[in-house]
């Protein structure tokens, strides 16, 4: 049951969406309104195992108002952006009614909602939540609402980078060409099984500096910097074709270079931008060095990293490498709080394998205590998907928060 | 006397010549070989009241070869750096004593000549010392063996930004327009006394990194960087336009955008490189930082920063603004060596002076103590001159080094 009936006046549904990770980046829009970007971006769906938002959407006859509540505390629900969600779910809804001639159907469009939002993840762990978050609220509305075709250019009226989490497994989100924005939304390049040896590992910097929100950090670059109009137009299309390639070809090397290239042109910009904006700190260039040294030693790509708005590190490498690529990683930045409570590592990593003393002699590793906050290995993962276990929830049998 | 005659048998010159500043920035060659750069790019040369070399150069009947003693110690006169130099000055010697039918004066245009050059500041420092050392050495070259019209091309080919330093004031690298270079020459914009009241602090990192240097960092930006070639054809140009009139009409407020823009965007080229180059540090961001709260509590740019191939600042500003400036810089970056032996600050910068309350406020100054290793305060200077006072001479009368 993708919806749950409570009563004829009350019912509701509750959706798990994921976080996605750009290979391809996106960063400026082309209309701040409507949400389009300047050029097409390509990421990653991870599993929802990890990462993920959770909300659950009743609509009641007897609702005075839409509410929303994120992780617990209510918000106002008349935040353009979430008004942009649910204005044109409800458009949609009712086109989509008149097609079916849906008479018979029970018609809850223009009741109220009641939206309960949460993230399985800190906010303060500095994740990009809205992308999970309005993936989220959109697919449940669309299946409360029973919106058929696609629902990412709704997403992306909430928030850019959350149509590309409208889709498993590795997505692309095309800028398009039409000035409404009809056209601009994620298309799915492979399937969540396409690669299964992939791995993302993600290190948070145990760094609490506030940062620019990446909103407004792009709508500062997009006014000041010289050379993000010639990436958008020239550096970006040529990219987003070679990593489609390496990832049809499940080329790692390639993949790994195009990843660190697009990552670090990302905070080039950022740099280029006036006054200039810095996410990356001390910690993330010492990964960033980490990488390219590990990557010399075998004379090939096996970890690759990419950061977004924040000085969060999420490394890519293959299961094969994977023990290696963690014994360095925490040798490099150990934690005293390692194997006790309020652990490092989510999930265990393992025992830290003995690294080769070629390796160790090349690497030169200086360990830093206690600079991450937290790390995680995760995978490549499904898109939003109905919860159907009921004691699953957000809200109650009044449609109020649990 | 430009040239002390010993003896039938030895003559010799000493110049000393300045360091420059670029507000514009040099970064990649179109030629390698020539050392044709791939922009223009715009200079401030500073006074060698605070930072030059010094080369004393003789030539010797009686020689046996070519020597080169750098800060006493002798290196190889073989590299090719230094040959360019020399070969093309004996060349145009021969060309201007044939012009000139000076058969009756002395010709010792195929004799060895002895070098011996010096920096007033410790290499260690981390200033460029390239610059200044080349257009020293050609230079006293060119004075020595009575080569006229420009130099600057020869000193180019010593090190690129070298020919910049071969004029006072503010000077333009032109890269020109022929496949042989030689119409890539340094050209005054305006004079040394143009813009009496512009002060420069140089603020040295106390940071031992070893970095890239800058001949294979932007040999690994023409090859990797997709921005920059963007950035020299398209955005340099108009930087130079703009600087140019900024500089010809005293404005501070423009001078200080274009000059920490260029700043910025030599960095984001650096971090668009593969694999990215990073020179600033911690200190340096701290200090851009510092700069923009500092102008943004004036609304008006009071200081410029730009930061080379190295986490060292240099800042601008005017006369004016200069003890409030040093304030603000002595209290973010205190010494605990200051006023003992040894101190952080050459040439005493006076008394800090009480900064205002509500600039206090606004700056919000956490101060790091001893991450300085080194300030001064310099002005705009003259370009390369000799020194006629013959006890400067680094070599002796036997033209050996002192």
């Amino acid at each position: 049951m993708e919806i749950s009936k409570l009563s004829n006046e009350l019912y509701m549904t509750t959706t798990r969406a994921p976080v996605n990770i750009a290979v391809v980046k996106y960063w400026g829009k082309a209309n701040e309104d409507l949400i389009l970007p300047l050029n097409d971006s390509l990421s990653l769906t991870l599993s929802t195992d990890d990462l993920c938002a959770q909300t659950t959407i009743a609509v009641g006859k007897h609702f005075t108002e839409d509410r929303i509540w994120l992780n617990g505390r209510e918000e106002s629900v008349k935040f353009p952006r979430i008004q942009n969600c649910l204005n044109e779910i409800r458009r949609r809804s009712k086109e989509a009614r008149e097609q079916r001639k849906a008479d018979l159907e029970p018609d809850y469009t223009d009741w109220h909602v009641h939206i309960s939002s949460v993230n399985n993840f800190p906010t303060a762990a500095g994740m990009a939540s809205s992308a999970a978050g309005y993936a989220c609220l959109v697919h449940c509305l669309g299946t409360l609402f029973q919106v058929e075709g696609d629902l990412s250019r709704i997403a992306r009226r909430g928030s850019g980078s959350a149509c590309r989490s409208m889709y498993g497994g590795f997505v692309r989100w095309v800028k398009g060409e039409r000035e409404d924005g009809h056209d601009s939304v994620a298309q799915q390049v492979a399937p969540v099984d396409h690669w299964p040896e992939l791995r993302v590992l993600i290190l948070v910097a145990n760094d609490q500096k506030k940062d620019t929100g990446s909103t407004s950090g792009m709508g500062s670059s997009v006014q000041t910097s010289t050379l993000l109009k010639y990436r958008a137009s020239t550096v970006v299309p040529q990219r987003i074709k070679d990593m489609t390639e390496a990832i049809l070809n499940k080329d790692f090397n390639k993949f790994a270079d195009i990843t660190m290239q697009e990552s670090n042109q990302l905070h080039a910009i950022c740099l280029d931008t006036y006054p200039p904006i810095r996410y990356m700190n001390r910690i993330s260039w010492d990964i960033v060095s980490l990488v390219h040294r590990y990557n010399d030693f075998y004379k090939a790509n096996r970890v690759a990293y990419s950061f977004d708005a924040g000085p969060n590190a999420f490394l890519f490498t293959l299961e094969e490498y994977l023990p290696e690529v963690l014994s360095v990683v925490r040798r490099s930045f150990p934690s005293t709080l390692e194997g006790i409570k309020g652990s490092l590592w989510r999930g265990a990593p393992g025992p830290t394998k003995p690294l080769p003393h070629k390796l160790q002699d090349h690497l030169k590793i200086v360990p830093q205590v206690d600079v991450l906050k937290y790390a995680f290995v995760t995978k490549v993962g499904d898109g939003p998907q109905t919860v159907s276990d009921f004691r699953q929830h957000l809200l109650d049998i009044r449609g109020m928060p649990k």
